[in-house]
Order: structure tokens, then sequence, then C-alpha cells
């Protein structure tokens, strides 16, 4: 993601006195720390969560447990239900959630390596998803969903 | 952090069966990153916090307000208490915390740019912290905090 276009989006943010946090799975702290680079991100970014565990999907997240056992970790159900879960709790207007099979291991027929969703959250309370099917080894999967994830961000927000 | 060497310490805590969680201020995430770029690092690795507003370390970490009020988020105090927080609320083994001033702004002459507090928890509830002064730019002073907080944790976990 461009430098730049997370510093427009903090701005964007910051005029708007919105503010915004991220849970992660399979990225593990790599969208947060990209949003932390940004001097001055303690004016719009309030938190991030690295919901690796299923229990701390639950505990931080409010995630049902019932929800994961249905669908699996790696679902666009749960995927929603982190961005909806965190903005609630947060009480923040905008949130990202990413859970995704990085690899090597872990990769099934249904949801190879590479799988991943993404759901993006809103101050109307609307979340939209999205599936993707990454190619590459765990370091390259956990690159571009970080990108897929700020780009959709960025859009959302509205800047550019 | 030399990358055999976190392989070396999930193994160490898989062996245990103990389990690791983080809380990072300044940082952002990056500690998380580090830790999740280990394959399989879901088999000791439960969860990230990044509590960058002050109410995200007391809503996720159990942090005071009036601990924060009286000796700054930048202290041994709440590094301390973010630490010990995180492990009890987590219900893990061993957690890593940071709190600092990455800059450019947000330097004080009695906390200057640079300044970090890490703390460490251990199985017996034991809390230790290290106060560092790191010179260098905002990323210069992240990837110093990563450093120094992850060479902490491999040596009281035990490795190598």
């Amino acid at each position: 993601m461009n430098h730049q276009s997370l510093i427009e989006l903090g701005h964007r943010l910051q005029q708007r006195s919105q503010w915004l946090a991220v849970a992660e799975s399979c990225t593990g702290g790599l969208i947060a720390a990209q949003i932390t680079d940004i001097p001055g991100a303690s004016g719009w970014f309030d938190r991030g969560v690295v919901s690796y565990s299923n229990r701390a999907k639950t505990e931080l997240l409010g995630v049902p447990e019932a929800l994961i056992a249905a669908h699996g970790a790696v679902s666009g159900e749960v995927a929603r239900a982190m961005a909806a879960g965190l903005r609630q709790r947060a009480g923040v207007h905008w949130t990202v959630a990413v859970t995704g099979v990085a690899g090597p291991g872990g990769g099934t027929p249904d949801k190879p390596v590479g799988t991943v969703w993404i759901a993006w959250a809103g101050p109307d309370g609307s979340v939209d998803a999205a599936h993707c099917l990454f190619n590459g080894d765990r370091a390259s999967v956990r690159l571009q969903t970080v990108e897929r994830a700020l780009h959709g961000l960025v859009r959302q927000v509205g800047v550019g």
C-alpha cells in the first residue's frame, strides 16, 4: 500500500473525527503495523486485535463459537462477524477484519492455502466482504492480504 | 530477531503446552507480525492486542485509567500492568508488552522520542520490565523495540 494513501486516509478520518480499528487473523498484525507506521496514527487508529486463536475471536470480537463451528474460522460469515463485532466493541466508525489460510499447513480441498476472507464495516453499520484466493508462499499470501484489505478500506473511506 | 530463534521459541512453548500473547503500543503490531511469520504459530501464539489508545489499554488489558493518569501511558507501571493484565485476561503463560514514544511527535523532556518500556510476564506470575532509550527515527525505534522485546522473551523462556 502506498504510504501516501495511508497518510491521506488518516487526514480524512481525522477531519471527520472518525476512528479505525482492525482485526487480523492470518496477517497477524501486519495491517496494524502498516497503519501505525504513519506518524500521528494515534489520532485516528484506536486499536488492533490479532485474534489468532478461535478463543480470541470469541473473547475479543464477540464472534459466536457456534458461527465458527458451523462455517469454519476462515469464512465470510466469520470475517463479517469479526468486523461487526470489533466495530461495536471498540465503538469506532470503521473496521477491517481478515481471516485466511496463509500456509504452508492448514489447507483443505474446500479452503486451500491462499484462501482469505476480508470484511469492512462502516459508519452506517453496513458490512462488505470479499473472498480472495492468493497464490504464493506464506509471506506472499500475508502481504497480498494486507494490500487488499487496505485498498478496500481506502476506497470505502473515499480517499484519492 | 533471528528467524531460527523464534522457531525454537515455538518448539519450546509447544513442548510445554504453553501459550504466548503480546500487547503492543508503539510497535503497533510488528511483534505479533514477526511471531506469526513462523508457520504453525497458531499452536502456541494465542493473540495480540495493539492497544494504541488509552481506552484500548483499559478495555482490552485492564490497565486502570488512574495508573495511566498518574504515570503516563509510557511508563514502567503501565508496561507492567499491560503484561500482567493481558496474561490474566488471555489465560496464557507468557506475555510481552511494550509502550513507548516512537516519534516524531509525542516527546517531552522527561520522555524524549525513543523512550520505551518493555515488560515480560511469565508462568509464575512474575513481571520484569526494562527501560530503553533508542536512537533513530520512528521506523528504527519501532524495530529496535521489537528486537529487544523478542530477545528478552527468548531469554526468559530459556531458548538457545
